[in-house]
């Protein structure tokens, strides 16, 4: 595909979610009162819709492309062909509880290549850009990472979200955290992938890290911190698979390096301690 | 004083902390380029700058009254006489990257009694505000805690910045994560205490913890969550002092006594692990 036929999907794609973005900000029906159940249910109610018009807009006119969504998708497999790929509520958890830290996902790729992305927050009205090969904006004004390349001075975005799902994420945080946090400079979560990373690209912070993630969380943020000047890679070790990514998300590639080095102290460090734990039950 | 006369003050403050406000938004000098050296200099520059235009204006129309800023109080003891305490940058960290999540507080005590708070984040427009007795407000809409009583369902923001600046810190953070990582439903660090209180009292998030403060970074936000219905207690189970607060505030009580619990528990956990450390030491 040219880069025209590119930038035409890009200008058809922007102002469907900045009107996609506005549906969430009428979300005023979600109460701190009701119980959670009945929250998440109509939040991912309300989500699926999002994305059903969304996906709606863009298969009619583009009724050839695949279409993978948080909602809708079972089989998140990237094929070669334009693939849409759409969070609709990105921070889902952020928007139930109204904390203005959640956002619109949209990643399109071509022949399994991110060609563009865009996160849009509605709460506070931005806009994060990426065209592949032409830098990453908000707004429309140009951004950038930040130049930090030592660990010891900077700001660390991790989530620790799923520790609650398995022993094996809350052994790795706190053997991570244990190496991590007399180290850094600041360390913050903030609950919403596509954010986090977009706050690397423009520099508000200088790393952000989330593991188990899916193909939706990762699409847009990742190709817009490569196109600000940063560093993404997977946080394991393993190559980056935008699919299945466990990315750690730099400024520059030396923090990321130092990042990874510790991780691997601390996952080294986790292996030995339950192996000697496995060896001594009884 | 009468509550006509407390009126009087809150109505003087309210506009001079919103103009205050606008001076921070104004501050677009920082670079992310920029050594973090220069950075903090700059902003400590800046920060005593808003509180001397502050505590100017306060002083000129009550001379008679006390005053205790951040950056200009080596001695914030608590009189009975009026008082003024100010931060005016609350999360410099965020702010220096502008992540948008910083504010100025503004608290008033007399007889030592808080009486009034103002936290404004310009970055967003949102202005918290809460007279003793009259309840707490955001923009002028009055807001409510959330009625989270069950710790495992509960959005928890904690902050962990105090790692970095001593073991003890560090071990109680790693012995109390380890509790409460896999337990509740949410994990946040959000870098802002004065903003970390108002979102508990608008139920954004449920309850927030942050150890080792000043009386600046709380004697305007804890006033917010009591009025808005929350519950607030020293996280070390002294009593709370506002001069020396570690203060956990939770949208109930009962959320608060579970929080605390496992505190303790996290908290014995860690003396008896440094003391086996201790006897077995070389």
């Amino acid at each position: 595909m040219s880069a025209e036929e590119v930038r035409e999907l890009y200008d058809f794609a922007v102002p469907r979610v900045l009107a996609a973005g506005k549906i969430m900000l009428e979300a005023k029906v979600i109460k701190g009162e009701e119980k959670n159940g009945v929250e998440w249910d109509w939040v991912t109610e309300f989500d699926g819709q999002i994305e059903q018009v969304l996906i709606g807009q863009m298969r009619h006119r583009y009724p050839e492309h695949k279409f993978i969504g948080e909602e809708s998708s079972s089989n998140a497999e990237l094929t070669d062909a334009p693939t849409w790929i759409i969070d609709p509520i990105d921070g889902t958890e952020n928007f139930i509880h109204k904390l203005r830290l959640s956002c619109l996902s949209l990643g399109v790729t071509i022949g399994k290549e991110q060609v563009f992305g865009i996160v849009f927050n509605p709460h506070m009205d931005e806009l994060f850009t990426a065209i592949r090969g032409e830098g990453a904006f908000l707004n429309g004004e140009r951004i950038h990472v930040s130049s930090q390349n030592d660990f010891r001075q900077s700001f660390f975005n991790y989530e620790l979200g799923m520790a609650r799902t398995s022993d094996y994420y809350y052994n790795l945080y706190m053997f991570r955290l244990k190496h991590l946090i007399p180290k850094v400079m600041s360390f913050r979560c903030l609950g919403c992938a596509a954010l986090g990373l977009c706050y690397v690209a423009c520099g508000r912070t200088d790393a952000y890290q989330c593991d188990g993630l899916h193909i939706w969380d990762a699409a847009a943020g990742t190709l817009i911190v490569r196109e600000a000047g940063g560093y993404v890679v997977d946080s394991s070790g393993r190559d980056f698979e935008l699919a299945k990514p466990n990315f750690l998300a730099a400024s520059t590639k030396a923090l990321a390096d130092q990042y990874l080095r510790i991780e691997r102290e601390a996952d080294e460090e986790m292996s030995r301690a339950l192996k000697v734990k496995e060896e001594f039950a009884p």
